[in-house]
């Protein structure tokens, strides 16, 4: 037992396993259960407040899965559980994952029903596998849908990342950044994930900066000096006052470079347009105005919809933590095993089995017309999502691109969706159709589940 | 830049910063401020559904600044981001934390304006550690904070954390069984965090293993030979199905122990009284019901308000997330500096200045009577909540205790919240007095302020 919570490493990995998974593994292999399973991982209805999903983390945990392995350590420690019998240990210890995955490219606008990815394996590998490619897709999902609404509501003004104060915890404060970028976010505070994850970043002054300076004035001087172009926050006490102060020293200082100023509270669209007033009669119209302080997509909205002259945006807990909506009701489900498909009955519950393709019609603009959720052997119109990026346990080669060139993909797969979908508010519409096939395998699956 | 995201480990912790942080800390450095400042992390309002947070997460920390050093390789990088004078990354690379850190204990019930923990020291090195403390504190708390609430409306019965898949990221994951062990919750299903935090760990199956198997009774055969005394998932099917197949099989195989079931959707509530009801006419009321799906502190408050027969609760998206509450706003504010007190006017977030203590008075029941928040010198009845347990960046000796002490002792501060702070429902009161002494300094230091 730890008196200090270390971080998990990699090499914990194999032990980031909810109980049953190990419990289930050890019933298949005693009972010589090992044939082909798929399982699917999807959801079954959107949050209330989002239209769609932005798929992301499928990548990141691909290659988790390549490596997992468990090692004496972890053997000797599962052993104090007094659950595993040592010849199911000797498995663990021989463990390493030989099955095949299929995915949507990351940054994929998904909907209900529709395979994040299927996983396709030995039904124990597959198993073990569960709550760790859960936990992986789920943070990097959830944060990313929350982060491209900011996106819409910005309309191309800059929006960065203020929330790692308010992320659940460093992995989370870390990767979320990475789900940023491919939502398409400007920018973001955090030192090292901007770093890892090559997003601009960005960061100036907290109010304690000017509070422990003389006065205000010999705050914003001591940051003109050291950091030329710089953003000053400017309501720390009164900011009118602040930004006049800042058009006096201007005024006698030429030489002074000024980029922004920041607001941080109040009224922010009647401040902003104040100071916007004072800056351009000024003459100081390249001073841009940054604004944050409790901000979500919906203020964003206002603010622009109500033409306040603010040039960008700083956003911390609403996207830190995707406030309104942070949990995504991710199932991992078996849909299919030793060449049967497998559904369950529980009420409210239902789902399709087998093993699945979605295919993606856009129309002559480009928008997505349509999805079919299919059977993986199926043909549609339009393109198939799904695609392989395991096999035998390896990772396909090409399959996982760089990081730069999803974001890329990233971004054209938002721009499929029609307008309406980027609306701020639930539209209630979904556009997914169920194969045909899908509803007759559901039909013969329910009459063998009612025999029970 | 990285295709894949590593986790994050402790050698990259120097670098989870706030761009703003390192950029205020060589502004300090470079104006020669290197007084003594005071920084304090307290929220100013509660979560509109949380009637107290409980304060976790802080000796996490502490720890954790106590060990933070810059290497050649974070100066290296740090150095690509061109913002950084070779003076003041030298300095970083001799940075250790040299001042002292107060805190209150973990697993304390707190109300606004009450500092969690007190940090003092150069200003500069203070600075550096606002994000990593918030990021620290804030998790914990939340999660004990959510975690509480379902212990209070089990009364009793266990309540057993199923959330890993999908709290935010793998640290989270972790660090969440700290939290729930402090705030009393039974088990978990996390095998590498029920080990690492000395919690019990549960879990036996899902649906999918019942699916696999060629029926039903197969699945709950190769389970109770393999655990006995296992739980058995009755609703893969049809609940009454599955209890009643229980029934026979144990009538004609009296050796075979179960010890319980699960129920996991539908009216929960119905089905646990049929199921009891089933059980103990064939005499089988050993046999205990667990729930599970889609639970939080109201649902379990109404099925044990309604007398359903549930011995224990499984929980996971509720607590995983803290799904009604995700984010507490926290704030970490300078409210001293070269001995003055220093306070922001910024609208709708005034504070109080100086370093405080809290000071607890209990009534003959032992219940809060009432929080005195005053000025760190001054002295009032009542028990003082703010400990040191840093001093000149060493860990005062005996300040932090080993878990299972401070699990004890978290248990003992929950017990003296008087019974209507436990409502589920907001009450809209806190026992919270400012002391005259800061109010004075808080309007000297708005005086000071209206002087910008």
């Amino acid at each position: 037992m730890l008196t200090q919570p270390p971080l998990v490493r990699e090499s914990d990995l194999p032990l980031m396993v909810d109980l049953y998974e190990l419990a289930m593994a050890q019933a298949y292999w005693t009972s010589g259960m090992d044939d082909t399973a798929v399982f699917s991982l999807f959801f079954r209805e959107l949050p209330a407040n989002r239209n769609f999903i932005l798929a992301c983390g499928q990548q990141s945990v691909v290659s988790v899965i390549e490596s997992l392995r468990f090692t004496d350590e972890h053997i000797e420690r599962l052993e104090s559980l007094n659950r595993f019998r040592p010849e199911f240990l000797g498995w663990l210890r021989d463990f390493r994952f030989s099955g095949s995955i299929y995915a949507v490219a990351e940054g994929t606008p998904l909907f209900p029903q529709e395979p994040m990815l299927e996983i396709e394996g030995p039904i124990a590998e597959v198993q073990l596998l569960e709550s760790l490619v859960m936990n992986y897709v789920h943070l990097e999902s959830v944060l990313a849908s929350k982060a491209v609404r900011l996106k819409f509501a910005a309309q191309g003004r800059s929006v960065v990342d203020f929330g790692m104060r308010r992320t659940h915890g460093l992995d989370a404060a870390h990767r979320a950044v990475r789900a940023y970028r491919l939502a398409g976010l400007t920018g973001t505070s955090n030192v090292l994930a901007g770093m890892d994850f090559n997003l601009p970043v960005y960061g100036t002054m907290a109010h304690s900066f000017v509070q422990a300076c003389t006065n205000e004035l010999d705050a914003f001087r001591v940051y003109a000096d050291l950091y030329p172009g710089t953003t000053l926050l400017v309501d720390t006490y009164d900011t009118r006052t602040a930004v006049q102060r800042i058009i006096n020293w201007l005024e006698q200082n030429p030489d002074v470079s000024i980029g922004g100023i920041r607001l941080d509270s109040g009224d922010l669209a009647a401040e902003a347009r104040d100071c916007r007033q004072m800056l351009d009669e000024a003459g100081l119209t390249d001073i841009s105005i940054m604004a944050s302080g409790g901000l979500d997509e919906y203020r964003i909205a206002e603010l622009v919809s109500s033409g306040a002259p603010i040039d960008g945006f700083g956003v911390g807990t609403a996207i830190g933590v995707s406030k309104d909506e942070p949990a995504l009701e991710l199932a991992f489900k078996l849909t299919e095993y030793a060449s049967l498909p497998r559904m369950k009955n529980s009420p409210g519950k239902q789902s399709f089995p087998g093993p699945k393709q979605i295919f993606r019609r856009l129309g002559p603009d480009g928008c997505i017309v349509q999805d079919v959720v299919a059977g993986r052997d199926e043909v549609f119109d339009g393109s198939p999502l799904l695609k392989p990026v395991m096999k035998f346990g390896r990772i396909v080669d090409g399959a996982i691109a760089p990081l730069d060139e999803r974001v890329r993909s990233a971004g054209k797969a938002v721009d499929t969706l029609p307008a309406r979908y980027r609306s701020l508010d639930p539209i209630g519409e979904v556009p997914v159709v169920i194969s045909d096939f899908l509803r007759a395998l559901q039909r013969e699956a329910l009459v063998k589940v009612a025999r029970g």
